[in-house]
C-alpha cells in the first residue's frame, strides 16, 4: 500500500491544475455558503445551541480533504445524523446543556472510531445489509419526523421536544391558538424563496437568500421584541472551536455505543451513496468504500477533538459541490475556512435571525428525501421489497428511529433466507424444434414431454435449509410423473452451490430413487458444485457417465443407451476437472 | 382436512391386520424392556429419581400412538433432551429436589406447548436451519458431556453435578483415591455385555441383560451394604403417575421459555431425522412434520399432567422398534403397558440395581452417537462446514450447551449470508466446435474468447447484500477486458431471483456502459426473473432485442448486426411472457 492510498489528498494535491482553481473556489464558497444556515439549522434538530453546527463545519472538513477519496463530498452537519443524535441523548434525562454538548460531542468521537475501525478492517461492505427499500423506509420516516418536529419553529409555538409524529401534532393542534402568524408568515415566505431559487438553479444560494430575508425582516419592523416578537436565534458567541478532549467515561461510551454503531453506519450509507453516485460522472479518481470509512471516522474523531457533533457527507450540499464545480478537495477547505471567517467576524449579523427560517430550511431540505415514486414503483414491480419499505417506515415513525431500521435489517435478512428455503423450482422439456430446455409452465404449448424423463430445474444453492424442500418436492413430482419413469435429470445450472447438508441430500435422492429403478442424472452442474460433488462423494457414487454438458446429452444418451459414443465424452476432462 | 389427519391412529387401528400383531408384540415388549432401564438412566441424568424416567415412559407413548405420524417412532425419555432439561434447570440454586422435579414437568408443558403452536402453524420447517455440521457437533458434543458425567457413577465416586468436561475430570483427578472398583468392575463388565449382545443381535435386550447381572452380582455378594458396597438405585416407590397439573407460574414460565424453544427444536429434530429415515424402508404411510410436532408436543402436554418430564422419539429405541418388526402405533402402546406393568408389581426387584450399570446404559448409547466420520469426512470435503461443526462442538463443549447449538445455528446463517454477498463470477467463452459457454478459467485452452464481447456469469441472486459486489466485479472485467469491448452478455441462468436493488443495480449498469458506448445483453434469464425485470422497467429500458435464449443467440446477433432475421424473433413471446 502506498503512502497515496492513505493520504488521498497526494493524488491531487502536488499535481494541482491551475484550471481546477475557479471551479474549487467558486464550489467551495457557494457549499460554504450553504453550510451556515444549514449547520445552525441542524445542530438545533440535534438539541444543541446552533454555532455548535458551525464547528461541526470546519475541522471534520479539513481532515475529510486530507484523507476521503471522494473529491466532490461535502461533509459536514446533516439532517438524519442529527436527528439520529437528537434520539441517541434523548433516552439520558435531566442532562444540563453543557451535559448534553459533552455527550454529542461523545457521540462523534464513538462514531468515529466505529469507522475507523470498521475501514481499517475493510468492513465497509457491511453497508450494503441496508437494502434499498429499507434506506428508503427509513428515510422517508425519518424526514417525516424531522420535518414534523420543526413545525413548532415554523409556528413559533412552544411545545416539548418528540420524535412522536402524533405526539408532536397533538401538541400543535392543542396549542392551535397560540400560533405566531408572522412567525409562520416568514417561514412559508423562506420556504417559498428556497424552492423558487433552487428552480431556477440549483447553484445559487437561495438558502442563504432567505437567512438574509429573515434578518432584515426582524430588522427592519423590529420583531426580535414588542408585541410582535418572533422567536430568533438570539447571541452566538462570538468564538472559534476550542481543542478539547472529549468526556472518555467508559458506561457512557458503553451506553452509547449502540447508538453510535447505527449512527456510523448510516452515516457511512448517507455518504457512500452520494459520493459514488458523484464519482460516475468524474473518471478521473476512485471512490474507495473502506478509505471513506477511515476518512468519515478520522474526521470525526478529530473533530471531536475540536467539538464538533457527528457529521458525515450530506447528499444536497455534495450535489451542490459538484453543479458548481468542485474538482478537488480544496473545495471542501475553502468552505471550511468560509465558515470559519465568518465565527469570527459575522456571528453578530444573525442576532436576528428567525428561527422559522431555520425550521424552513430543514423542512425543504428534509421533504426533498421523502422518495414517494420509489413507493409506487415497489408496489407495482416488487410486492416483497414494497412490504419492507412499508413496515421500516411505519416502525420508524412508531416505535422508535433505530428500532426501525433494526427492524427493517433484519427483516431483509429473514426474507431472503426464508426465500431460499422454499425456492422456484421448474419442470423443464424441450422447446420443439430447439436444443433449449424451458419450465413447461411458461412455454406449455411449446414443449415436447416425455413420460419416461423428469427434467428439474432448483432455482436456489442447495444448502442445509432447504434440502429437506428440495426432496420432498422432487418426490412430489416424481409421483405427479408416474410409473413410465426412468430418469431424472437434476439440471445445474441455477444450483449456485451445495454445502455438506446437500450432499447428503444428493446421496439420498440416488439412494432412494435407486430402489424404486430411476435413474439420476445430473446435467450443467458449475465449477464449484462439480467440485463439492467429486470431495463429497457424489460422483463416485454415480459415477461420470451420469453427469453432462447439458440437458440435451443426458437425453440422448439415455435414449440411445448411449450406444452411440455419446458426444459428452469427450468433455469428461471437463466434468472431471476440479481447479 | 378429514379427521384422519388430525388423528393418524385412524389410518392404521380401524383397517388392522392380524398379521401385524405378532410384529407390534415383539417389538413392543422389546421396546418396553429397553425403556425401562433406560428410563432409569436419562432421569437419572436429567437429575431426576429414576421412577420419573418409567412416568415418562407411559402416557406421552399412548398420546403419540393416537396423533403421530410414524408407525414405528418410539417415544420417552432421551439422554439429549434429559442433559437439556439438567441444563435448563442448573441454573436455579437452592432448589428442593421436589421443587426441582416439578420444574421439570412444568419444563415438558412448555415444551410441548410450543411444538404444538409450532405444528399447528406449520412451522415445522425451523427445524431444517439446523445443519448438518450443527448437529453434528451439538450431537457429540452433548453426547461428551453426558458420557463423561456418568464416570462418576461408573467409578463409585462422589462429586459434584457438573456440565463441563474439564471440571468433572478435574474432580476424579482429585479424588481418584476414592474409586470404587467393585462399581467400576461391575460397570465395564455390564458396557461388555451391552456391546456384546448388541452384537450377536441388535433386537436382543442387552441392557435388561445387564440390569439382571448387576442386580444378581449385588444381591449374591450382599454388595448393598457392608464393606464392600456399591452405589445402587435404592428404593423406588411401588405408585403409578398420578394426575397433576404442572406449577403455571407466569414468571418461571417466562424464565425457562428460551431454554424450553431449545429442547422443543432439539426434541423435534431428534424425532423427525429418526422417524424419517425409518419410513423411508415403510411406505405404506408417510411422516408429516407438522402433524409429528402435534403429536410430539400434545404427547409432552398430556405427559406433563402425568408427572412427565420432556420426552421424544429416540434414536436407538426407534431402530430397535423398528428391526423387531413394529408395523403400527400398537407397538408404542404395548411398550407403555409393560412399563405401567413394571410400575405395578416389579419396581422392588430394582432396589439392588447398582447405579454403574445405569452408567454403563447411558456411556454405551451416548458414545455411539459421537459421529467422528463426518468429522473426517468434512475435513476432506467441505473445510466451510468442518468449520461449523468444530466451532459448534467446542462452543457446546465450553460456553455452554443451549449457547453452543444458538451459536451454530446463527454462524450457519452467517455463513450463508456473506458468501452470497461475495459469490462466485464467472467470465465464459465458447468452447470450440460446441454450443457450450463455459468459464474460461476452468476451460482454459479449449474456448475462443472474442475482444468485443464479455459475457459474464454471476452465481447468485442479485440482491441488495451483492449489488455493490455485482457493479465493481463487472467493472473490474470490463476495465481487464480493454478498449475493444462492445458488448457485455450477462448470462441469466445462475441468477434466481432479482430483487428491487438487484433492478436498480442493472439499470444503473446499463447506463454507466451506455456513457462508454458498451452494449448490454440478457441471455437465459429464468421466469421469475424475467417477470421482475419487466415490472421493475429493465426490459422497457433496454428492450426485447437485448434478451436473447441462449449465449449463442445473443452473439450471432451481435456479430451479423441482427440482419439475417434473427432466431431469437420467434421467441420473443417467451421473453414477453410474464405469467
Amino acid at each position: 500500500m502506498s503512502l497515496k492510498s492513505f493520504l488521498p489528498i497526494l493524488e491531487w494535491l502536488p499535481s494541482y491544475n491551475k484550471k481546477w482553481l475557479k471551479g474549487d473556489l467558486g464550489a467551495g464558497l457557494t457549499v460554504g455558503v450553504m453550510l451556515i444556515p444549514q449547520g445552525m439549522a441542524y445542530a438545533n434538530i440535534a438539541g444543541l445551541p446552533p454555532i455548535y453546527g458551525l464547528y461541526a463545519s470546519i475541522v471534520p472538513l479539513f481532515i475529510y480533504a486530507i484523507l476521503g477519496t471522494s473529491r466532490q463530498l461535502a461533509i459536514g452537519p446533516s439532517a438524519m445524523i442529527a436527528l439520529l443524535t437528537a434520539t441517541s441523548l434523548g433516552s439520558f434525562v435531566d442532562l444540563s446543556i453543557d451535559q448534553y454538548i459533552a455527550y454529542a460531542i461523545l457521540l462523534a468521537f464513538i462514531v468515529g472510531v466505529i469507522q475507523f475501525l470498521l475501514g481499517i478492517f475493510r468492513l465497509g461492505f457491511l453497508v450494503n445489509f441496508l437494502s434499498h427499500p429499507v434506506i428508503s423506509g427509513f428515510t422517508s420516516a425519518a424526514a417525516l419526523i424531522i420535518g414534523i418536529g420543526q413545525l413548532k419553529s415554523l409556528l413559533g409555538i412552544k411545545i416539548p421536544r418528540s420524535h412522536h409524529i402524533n405526539v408532536v401534532l397533538e401538541n400543535i393542534y392543542d396549542n392551535f391558538s397560540e400560533i405566531n402568524w408572522i412567525s409562520f408568515g416568514i417561514g412559508v415566505v423562506g420556504i417559498s424563496m428556497i424552492l423558487l431559487f433552487k428552480k431556477i438553479n440549483k447553484a445559487l444560494p437561495s438558502q442563504l437568500f432567505a437567512v438574509i430575508f429573515g434578518i432584515l425582516v426582524v430588522t427592519a419592523f423590529g420583531l426580535n421584541t414588542g408585541k410582535n416578537v418572533v422567536d430568533i436565534v438570539g447571541e452566538i458567541p462570538n468564538s472559534l472551536p476550542k481543542f478539547q478532549i472529549p468526556l472518555l467515561n467508559w458506561d457512557l461510551i458503553n451506553s452509547l455505543l449502540p447508538m453510535a454503531l447505527t449512527i456510523a453506519l448510516v452515516s457511512f450509507m448517507e455518504s457512500i451513496a452520494v459520493a459514488k453516485a458523484v464519482q460516475t460522472k468524474n473518471k478521473e479518481y476512485k471512490v474507495r468504500p473502506n478509505q471513506e470509512l477511515i476518512g468519515i471516522g478520522l474526521a470525526n474523531v478529530v473533530g471531536s477533538f475540536f467539538q464538533s457533533f457527528p457529521t458525515t457527507g450530506g447528499f444536497s450540499r455534495t450535489a451542490v459541490n459538484a453543479q458548481a464545480g468542485a474538482r478537488t478537495g480544496l473545495a471542501t477547505i475553502i468552505s471550511g475556512i468560509l465558515v470559519f471567517l465568518t465565527l469570527l467576524f459575522l456571528t453578530p449579523y444573525f442576532y436576528n435571525l428567525p428561527k422559522a427560517i431555520l425550521a424552513a430550511i430543514i423542512m425543504v431540505g428534509v421533504f426533498g428525501l421523502i422518495d414517494y415514486k420509489e413507493v409506487i414503483h415497489l408496489w407495482k414491480s416488487d410486492k416483497t421489497d414494497f412490504f419492507l419499505l412499508l413496515v421500516t417506515f411505519l416502525a420508524t415513525l412508531t416505535i422508535g428511529i433505530e428500532k426501525g431500521i433494526g427492524l427493517g435489517i433484519i427483516l431483509s435478512l429473514v426474507i431472503v433466507i426464508l426465500k431460499t428455503t422454499r425456492p422456484h423450482v421448474a419442470v423443464l422439456a424441450n422447446i420443439h424444434g430447439t436444443h433449449f430446455y424451458r419450465n413447461i409452465e411458461r412455454f406449455g404449448k411449446d414443449v415436447i414431454l416425455k413420460e419416461a424423463i423428469l427434467i428439474v430445474r432448483f432455482d436456489a444453492q442447495l444448502y442445509f435449509a432447504n434440502t429437506t424442500f428440495f426432496k420432498d418436492k422432487l418426490e412430489e413430482l416424481v409421483v405427479k410423473k408416474g410409473d413410465k419413469l426412468k430418469l431424472i435429470i437434476i439440471d445445474g445450472e441455477s444450483m449456485n452451490s451445495l454445502d455438506s447438508s446437500g450432499v447428503h441430500a444428493l446421496i439420498d435422492v440416488i439412494d432412494t430413487y435407486q430402489l424404486q429403478n430411476i435413474k439420476i442424472a445430473f446435467s450443467g452442474m458449475k465449477g464449484p458444485v462439480r467440485d463439492v460433488m467429486r470431495k463429497g462423494g457424489v460422483i463416485d457414487k454415480i459415477s461420470f457417465d451420469h453427469c453432462f454438458m447439458s440437458i440435451q446429452e443426458a437425453v440422448d444418451c439415455y435414449e440411445h443407451q448411449c450406444n452411440n459414443e455419446p458426444s459428452e465424452k469427450k468433455f469428461n476432462k471437463f466434468i472431471e476437472q476440479s481447479n
